[in-house]
């Protein structure tokens, strides 16, 4: 019996921003801009139709200082968690009780203690938890965190994981770096929650059978924070969008060492950093886009959510209802090293443990016209 | 055959700093404050003889900015990290390319990518390490990187797992705080680098049986950063030195839970945050001072070296040499939550694999009149 990743839950904030709006905003605030038609050009490209924001847009567009807006982290992880990892709980059939570690990735806030500290004084977790807080993986977080997930229960047998994203990319943006990388990314980077629970036994899900990690070599530089007295400034390098042509073979490496072709999978949840992401890895990876479906529905729908990402591409996944058990699966997520977190594994269902009401009600919604 | 944590290699930097000249600076900066003398009695009982810093004490005073703070440690990490890693390694007789995975904590200055990227990048690690940064846990994070390591050798039999804890607390030494638990502070924590290898087999160290978390609930805002513009400012509650009252049963628990009685065993690392800390231990777990001996000399010669304090305390237990095959012993980082990261295991000696020539000489001048 292999751990298994069960039904993500996530939550996007109220304030929602459309690409109409970003696209207005940035030729009103950078009008003198030398490169703002490449820049609107980018993020067009995008394909992010809808951004979600923890505060309003006037006051995102505000910097009123490190220090409030790690305040205002502290603030609003503390309200909107609760009710995402109630719902990932309750998609596990477990209780807080039954959770025996917690990690937590978030590379837009930071905070000591960590967030898992608060949790459980304030969520009733026991005391005896695991805590790993992980910051500087930034993107490649979530698929870390699933990672650290399943060495968690094959180190300690019969665990209970609880993973949370927790991203607020919004409380990042610098009004002041108006590099070309900056403005596609001021317009690219969504805030959300998500969370998911790894069951060693039972749930259904994702029977995770083998995990990775890979370094692009020398690309260090290639996706960094500066850390400054603003905050973190967030550095992206024109070379980013090629990355996948280093990155799938890293896939096909990963998948072989399993005896399998990462060419020839059922389902692939894949980080959408943003669309040559996918467009490449369809292209080199010659696997049919619409197989990435769900990881460019985050990205349309909520923008590139950093760690967040592959739990909501998961989340989409679970929501198609359309994996037979056995099919075979691939997690990947990619983040600043350049690194490549890998998970590969199998569609399982536990026909013990009915869906819960609340998520066969959205299977149903899904599929009116 | 349990995971080994092999002898750490640990170095601190040249730029040392007595009590005498702590007391005397303190007087200096701060004539006019009205609690000076009872921050000059605390700082005194901290028993810190010597501090090592990672720039001269005038640099140390001086606050060029968060950013330019973060590059020191960027530059002073990048230099310092390496040589101790080389011993690390040679203490557990393993090569670069043999280790699988790197845990790298530091709550001392942030930067994405991790140093663990950069290492992979620049030492010859193989690309497929498994990366594990954490900042968050603070002065727990030495005993946090302990037992996920055993956890990640027990995830992934046959691994060799790097622990690095590099720690530059003199680069969030805050000139504008100026309460008495800062004032402490300043006179207690210092600056050092710590690595040691956790094997999946063979080595010679302690054989590690059991890991375990504790949170102490409702002592969040105990120990704690305020995130500022000016970076990371320590907060240091005053009752944080009784924390052992509640630590020692815990520590009673996780033994317990194990068949062994806390009280009663052959080796302690204990991290030594301040004196009271091993007073209080020794009262409350009736055992003797002397048996924390290593852990209150890395207090007095080097100060509270945060993650690295219980690797520099394990250290010592290996240079003293007098335990023998089969000693019980125990293993506890405390920091921030109030978390406590506890391992248990038994000395054990790999006698096919001889003690580097180095660490030999080392022990024969301890024997030294």
């Amino acid at each position: 019996m292999m751990p298994v990743l069960c039904r993500p839950a996530v939550d996007v904030p109220e304030h929602a921003i459309t690409l109409e709006e970003t696209l207005d905003l940035a030729r009103r605030l950078h009008h003198d801009h030398d490169s703002l038609p490449l820049a609107l050009r980018l993020i067009s490209h995008t394909e992010v139709r809808t951004r979600h924001l923890v505060q309003p847009i006037e006051k995102t567009l505000s910097h009123p200082g490190f220090e409030e807006r790690n305040r205002v982290y502290v603030e609003e992880s503390r309200k909107r968690v609760p009710p995402v990892v109630t719902r990932a709980l309750r998609n596990a059939h477990l209780t807080v009780g039954q959770i025996d570690a917690i990690v937590y990735v978030s590379c837009t806030g930071f905070t000591m203690p960590s967030m898992t500290a608060w949790m459980i004084n304030n969520l009733g977790f026991r005391t005896d938890v695991r805590q790993l807080p992980i910051a500087q993986l930034g993107c490649a977080g979530g698929g870390a965190a699933i990672n650290r997930a399943l060495d968690d229960c094959r180190a300690h047998p019969g665990a209970n994981v609880l993973i949370v994203a927790c991203e607020f990319c919004s409380l990042c943006y610098q009004p002041t770096d108006t590099t070309v990388g900056n403005l596609l990314a001021n317009g690219l980077f969504g805030d959300a929650v998500a969370a998911a629970v790894t069951r060693s036994a039972g749930g259904s899900g994702i029977d995770l059978e083998r995990n990775a990690s890979r370094l692009v070599p020398d690309t260090e530089d290639w996706i960094s924070y500066a850390v400054k007295a603003t905050g973190f400034h967030f550095l992206l390098d024109r070379r980013v969008p090629r990355t996948m042509e280093q990155l799938a073979p890293v896939l096909r490496e990963v998948a072989g060492e399993h005896g399998w072709d990462a060419s020839a999978l059922d389902f692939y949840v894949i980080h959408a950093g943003g669309p040559r992401i996918l467009d490449d890895l369809s292209k080199f990876l010659m696997v049919n886009a619409t197989m990435f479906e769900h990881s460019r529905a985050t990205l349309t729908e909520y923008g590139n959510i950093a760690s967040a990402v592959v739990l909501d591409a998961l989340r989409r996944t679970f929501e198609a209802a359309d994996l037979q058990p056995g099919a075979r699966g691939l997690v990947a997520g990619f983040g600043p090293g350049i690194t490549a977190e890998v998970t590969l594994g199998r569609w399982t269902a536990d026909d013990s443990t009915p869906a819960p009401p609340g998520d066969r009600v959205q299977n149903r919604r899904r599929s009116l016209p």
